[in-house]
This record gives structure tokens, C-alpha cells and sequence, in this order.
């Protein structure tokens, strides 16, 4: 059994629904179906999602917003339209959006519901279409699919408890459609996950049902080495292990939402990136474990946006608890750290600039000076992050030596290395203008030579 | 006004003792002199102090001492002869002898007073040596010098009104040797410095009269850039700073006991390191602030005798106080750690071998899994760590690149690399075994093309 789910641009118009039918007709492991709301496409430059926020808003702040509701009926409409299907659909997505204006909910609830319309809708129309197309396939509410979910609007999590429930999935016949990007709570709210929510979706279902594979289909052919942005048409990755996807995502690699994936890698599901539009392409696998490659570095990720706070101070490693103060006084400021390289009479604490303000780093610095007295302390901003990723790399000769090779070649000053401390990374901070060059010659130096 | 240290082998004949004289009477703001007991030399391969230890030990345990005690005085009064001095210095000193073993202080101050007769004997013959020679010389105690310390027998630490006292001694005139190795508590107890103490006495001093320059007259050269006895005649550093010296004799740079100048350092005395037997060399300075070098690596050293406590969770990263619970674990059981790496999901501390026993490492694991639940935690023996030291490092582009290939034509392999956390240091870890050959390397990358 296979889990599948579409993201936005799978099924953002008429043409696009037509080819995911037609990528469930083509196998039929292909059993749960999750599907994103519509994105954008060549023939929308918005997504629904995003009309359906300003629709909120605007009848919030009591505006007008009759013509977010246009632009979206008529979208619906026209997809429906070219798809040849039931026009009862639509009223009940047009249903579905003035309940909700009608409603007496509180504000944050209200916005889920919200929100939630849009995956919503997708979900009965592609059911109605496979429907159309002559195959068992049925539209199914994540209540009664069994996602149950913590109360946080916005940022549901996942109740364990869910996965008996979505077990129960296996018996049913046909192929199911789920809506995904939302679950209900125990006491009946629909609350929506993080944005990027309907891979989380996917993910839950295909460790519910333990199913043999998750596929996720986007709008590209694979994961890639490098960001293609930086790197025109990198190599393709073709198989990557967890960790290797995790230690990635992480640096900013932009398939994924961090931690959509979790609910599968825990259960060990085998999660496949397939493009819609090509089909064909073998992807990229995402397993457990793999075959040693020869070459052993799979990735590169970088991101911007990072900050070190610097601490000196003279005989500091004779100070038993000098590194434990550091920690607990982020900790009371609920700061989390990235990596905390310490030298003999130095540390230095990395640090994503987006949970620091000004005050908070005032703060930070006046409670480190009071409570530890060192000579420095001080904050560095625009770092950058790069990160390096393969399994085996930590016991192979030379890997450190190209890198370091090619970030010389591109003239970029290593402010920062982190190795070891991970057995699948090596990181290394550089100034955020450098992050692109960077990329660029560590790629010559690891794929492309 | 300097403040010359002559160390053991300065001391140990009467032949060095007239080298010692010689430099002395070279330079008239020679002021200060501060002496080991006789080390090992040419004529003698035992050091003083091991003898006086040994006779102590003997003593308590009621055995036989004499040939100790014989050995000890033929030794002085060999020296005492060859240099043709007054026969009452050698009475004295067999005079302090027996009064030590037949005082009743408790064991660990005797043996205290017993250890520091090697360096107060020296002192006695020196100044009266200089005397001989024609030279306004005076014995002079540490206790009239002004070194007051904390009474912790065998690990003394000076207290910071003995400064004031030391200043005092500008204003008297003529030679001042003083023995090193010791001080007085408030109370009046001998107390002994850690091993290595006569550095630690010439410190203090130096810093207490706020000498020009600290001479530390040794047997060497200079400071080499590596370990001599990794490689043969390594190039002498000429200049360093504190910071580099610190860093570098922290990861066994064999010159000095880690600590020993930091009263030096924090009054800003320059530091030379000189030859008694060549004192034509130049020697190395070692100032607060130096002219950058075109090379900015000034030195490498290396050390054996780490472990590393690896520790892995899945979402490490998102739990606030995770760091910072690591630390306190170690803390509760008084470890101090050097480097602390830590990735996405992963933690290495770095922590010297000695500290640890098998039950320790026992409770530490224990302690982690039944705080954190991680799901791997270990500790891996036999690590080497590798120190790259150098003033401006941090901002040089291509170092790194240099160090990294000089371990891969070595066939190292990088276990770890810190970089970033320090300015003037780059640290590599790496097996024990693969020490030596990483140097050789290193060294032939930096410092031989």
C-alpha cells in the first residue's frame, strides 16, 4: 500500500488534477490519496491558501471581501468546470466558506477553519473526478481518517493515539482522498498544522497504515546536490538516508519542511520525491539506511541568517560550570542554540538571528557579564551556515581537505568548522556574501569533477 | 629591573652555577634572581627534590635514610667546593635538613618543608657564590621576598596582597636570589607551589616588582614551533603573545607548566625564554601583543590522553536545556571539559583521560540516560588532539586548507575539527597513533617549504 500526496502545484488547475489522476490510475498500490490546496500555476499566479488568509482579514476588520471570495469561487468554479464535474461540489466549497464567516468561533479557530478550506476542497474535487473516471474512490475528513491532534491553532501536533485510528484505514476498499493539512482535536476543533502542513498530513497517514512506500509528488524531479538556485541544474540525488535528510533539510534545503518527514522516518517508511509533471523521473528515495557510495558526501545545504555570541575569558576552561551558565542563561531567555564550539578560554554559542531582538540581546549580554565576568562578550551578525552531508564521511580520509580546498579556491575565510561532533555533517561558518561562491566551488570540487 | 629564573639544569653543577654568574653579572638590571634545586646534568642524573622526597618518604616509614641523606649533602658540598665557598652554607643546609625530620608538624607540611630545601639550598649558594665573585648579593626568603599564599600543601596559591609586598623589593639595593617553589601562608606555614613552582615564584615576583622582563633561563634555545622530539631541530619561534602561548602549552607544549606565567601575563611583563648554556641566543619573547607575521601559524602542539562523550537524539536540537543538562551532569561529578561540538542532533564532549574511572564513566552514562533518554550515548578512548596556533588566524583565508591537506598526505583521518570558537587557534582531533605522523606532516606544510 501506498500513501501519495500532491502538493500545490500538482493541483492547481484543471491540467494539473488530470495528471495526478492519472498517477493514481497507474498503480494500483496507490490507495491513500493526500492532497495540497491549489497553488500556484501558469494559470494562477496566487494560491487559495493565501485569498483564503485575506478573506479572513478583510471580514475581520469588517472590509469588503467580496472579491477575495470571487477570485476563489471562480477558480473552484473553473477547475470544476474542466474537470467536467458535479456542480454540487462547488456549492458545498461555497458552503463552506460562509459557515465559516457565519460562524461565532474565536478568531484563531476561525482562521483554521479557514484555512483549511482550501485543502478541503481539493480533496473533494479530485475524489469526484476519480469518481468521474470510473474508479471506487471516496472524499475522507481527516476526523474520520483518524488524525487527532494537540489544540495549538496554527501549530497542531500529533497525538499518538491517531495511529490506531488511521490503522483502521487499511481495511476500507477503494481509493481515499484525504484533505491534508489539518487534523481535529479530541474535543471535536479542526486545528491546522505549520504551513507546508499537507506533507506532514502524508507523512502521518503512511505511518499510520504502515504503508510500503510514501510518495511525494511536487513540481521537481528530485531532491538536488546543491540549491538549484545557487548551482544551475545540479546532479540529482538518487537515494539519501534519514539523517542525511534531516542534517540537509535543516541547513535551509528547501523541499521539505523540516520536520514533515518525522512521523515516517519514526515508523521507517520509505518516502519517495517524484515530480508530477515527469512522472517517469525515478526521484529521489529517502530510507533508512543505504549502500556506502564511493563518493560519500550526498549534499550540500547552506542558510543565512545566523549570529554568534562570543565568550572570552582568561583560564575559562578551569571554571567548572562556565559552559553550564552560558546555557542556562539562554535557556531562561528560551533561546535555543545551533552549535557551541568552546575553545580553551573561549566559547562561542550559534544562534538563528530570528530569535533575537535587540533588548533580548542586551539582555543576554548584561546577565552573561554579571553572572560570569568575562574579559569579551559580544555578538557577530550575517554568519552563514554550510553544511556538508554523507554518511561514512566521518571516517573517511580527505573529505575535510577538499572542502576546505575549494572554500580557498573561492576565497572564502572560514570563520567557523564544526566537525565531528555529527557522523553525517560538517559544518562550516562562513560570512553570509560568501554562502553562494561557496556553494559554487564546493559543488565543482564534490560533484562536478 | 629584570627578574632572571635559572631552572634545575641552571643549577645542577658547580659549573653551571659560574655560567649562572656570568649571565648575571653581564646585565646590571639583573636584580632578581629566582633558582631551582640542582636538576639532572652532566655529573648527576637524579634531581635534588626526588631525593628529598625520597628521604622524607624513608623517614616516615622509619627506615633507613641515609644513604639519601648522604647522597644530598655530597652533592651540595661538591658544588659548595668546586666553587670555593664558605663550608657554613653547607651547614645550614644540613642543618634545615634535620630540622625537618625532627620537627612534628603533620606529614603533608613536613614534606612540604622538605621538598623546598632543594631551591632555598641553591639560593644560599648562589648569593654566596656572587658574593665570592666581588657582587652585593643577598640570600633573600620568600617569606621576607613577600610571597604570601593559600595554605594547600603541595598546590599553594598566591594571594593578591603579596604584590604590594613584593613592590617593596625595588627600593633594595643589590642582588636578591631568591629560592623558588615556595611561599608562606598568613599564618606562617611553608607551603610548596605545584611541580614546576620555580616558574611560578619568578612570575610572581616579576609581576610584584613590575619588572622590564622576566629572563626564564632553561636549557633550551628557544620555544620551537613543534615538539623537538617529534620532529629534529624544528625552526625556534622568535616572538609570541600570551594567547599563543597559552593555547599552545595547553595542548602539551612541554616549556612551561600550563600556568605558570599567568601573574606574568596579567601584569603585562614580557616573558624571554633563554639558554643558560647559550646565552648569545636569542631566545623567545613572549609579549602581550606582537607584529602580525606574513606565516600567522607561529606554532603546533599536541597532546594525547582525551575521550570523547558522543551523545545522540533525534530532535536534540528543538529541547531547550539539553546543552546545558549535559554540562551539570559533568559538573555534579567535578569534570571540567575542554571542547564541547555540538550538530543538529549531536553532542561530543571532549575530556582529558585522567579525569575519568571506569565507574565514573559508568555513573556519567547512567546519569545521561536517565536524564535525556538519548538514543546513543558513548565514549570513545584514545584521542589525540592537535593545536594550531597563530594571532590573526581566524582571518586568514586558506589556513585551514593547508592543514587539512598536510593530514590527508599524512593519511590521517580528521575525527574532529574546532575551529572558529577561539581567535588564535585551530583545533584537530585525531586517533593517538596518527599523532606523530600529523605533525611531521604539519610541520613540513608550515613551517620547512
Amino acid at each position: 500500500m501506498k500513501v501519495v500526496k500532491f502538493g500545490g502545484s500538482s493541483v492547481a488547475d484543471a491540467e494539473q488534477i488530470k495528471k495526478v489522476v492519472n498517477i493514481i490510475q497507474q498503480d494500483e498500490e496507490r490507495k491513500l490519496i493526500i492532497v495540497s490546496a491549489p497553488g500556484k500555476s501558469k494559470l494562477y499566479d496566487y494560491k487559495i491558501t493565501d485569498q483564503l488568509i485575506k478573506l479572513f482579514e478583510a471580514s475581520q476588520e469588517s472590509n469588503t471581501y467580496d472579491s477575495y471570495l470571487d477570485s476563489i469561487l471562480q477558480r473552484f468554479s473553473e477547475i470544476i468546470h474542466n474537470l467536467n464535474i458535479n456542480q454540487a461540489v462547488l456549492t458545498s466549497i461555497e458552503d463552506s466558506i460562509y459557515s465559516v464567516l457565519e460562524s461565532h468561533l474565536p478568531p484563531e479557530a476561525k482562521l483554521d477553519e479557514m484555512k483549511a478550506i482550501g485543502e478541503d476542497s481539493s480533496a473533494k474535487i479530485i475524489s469526484a473526478y476519480l469518481t468521474e473516471c470510473g474508479m471506487e474512490a471516496t472524499y475522507l475528513n481527516p476526523k474520520e481518517a483518524g488524525i487527532i491532534v494537540s489544540n495549538e491553532p496554527g501549530n497542531a501536533q500529533v497525538l499518538d493515539e491517531s495511529y490506531q485510528q488511521i490503522y483502521k484505514l487499511r481495511k476500507k476498499k477503494g481509493i481515499m482522498v484525504i484533505p491534508g493539512f489539518f487534523g481535529f482535536s479530541k474535543s471535536g476543533e479542526l486545528v491546522t498544522f505549520s504551513r507546508g502542513g499537507s506533507d506532514i498530513t502524508g507523512s502521518i497517514i503512511a505511518a499510520g497504515v504502515k504503508a510500503d512506500l510514501y510518495e511525494n509528488f511536487t513540481d521537481v524531479d528530485s531532491v538536488y546536490t546543491v540549491n538549484p538556485n545557487i548551482v544551475h541544474n545540479p546532479k540529482n540525488i538518487d537515494v539519501l538516508t534519514y539523517k542525511e535528510m534531516r542534517e540537509l533539510s535543516y541547513a535551509g534545503f528547501s523541499v521539505f519542511h523540516d520536520e514533515a518527514l518525522i512521523p515516517a522516518f519514526k515508523a521507517n517508511i520509505p518516502v519517495a520525491i517524484k515530480n508530477t509533471n515527469n512522472p517517469q523521473s525515478e526521484g529521489t528515495y529517502i530510507v533508512a539506511e543505504r549502500k556506502q557510495h564511493k563518493q560519500c558526501v550526498v549534499g550540500i545545504a547552506s542558510d543565512a541568517g545566523f549570529c554568534s555570541l562570543y565568550i572570552h575569558k582568561y583560564l575559562m576552561n578551569r571554571e567548572i560550570g562556565f559552559g553550564r551558565k552560558i546555557f542556562e542563561i539562554l535557556e531562561e531567555e528560551n533561546i535555543s542554540f545551533e552549535h557551541a564550539p568552546s575553545g580553551i578560554d573561549d566559547m562561542s554559542v550559534i544562534i538563528h538571528e530570528g530569535q533575537l531582538t535587540p533588548e533580548k540581546e542586551e539582555k543576554i549580554i548584561n546577565k552573561i557579564n554579571h553572572t560570569l565576568q568575562p574579559d569579551t562578550v559580544q555578538i557577530e551578525h550575517g554568519l552563514g551556515l554550510i553544511m556538508i552531508v554523507g554518511e561514512g564521511m566521518l571516517n573517511t580520509v580527505g573529505v575535510t581537505q577538499k572542502a576546505t580546498t575549494a572554500l580557498k579556491q573561492a576565497d572564502v575565510n572560514i570563520r567557523m568548522i564544526n566537525q565531528g561532533s555529527s557522523e553525517v555533517s560538517m559544518m562550516f561558518g562562513v560570512l553570509e556574501k560568501d554562502i553562494n561562491k561557496a556553494i559554487v566551488s564546493l559543488y565543482k570540487v564534490f560533484f562536478a569533477e
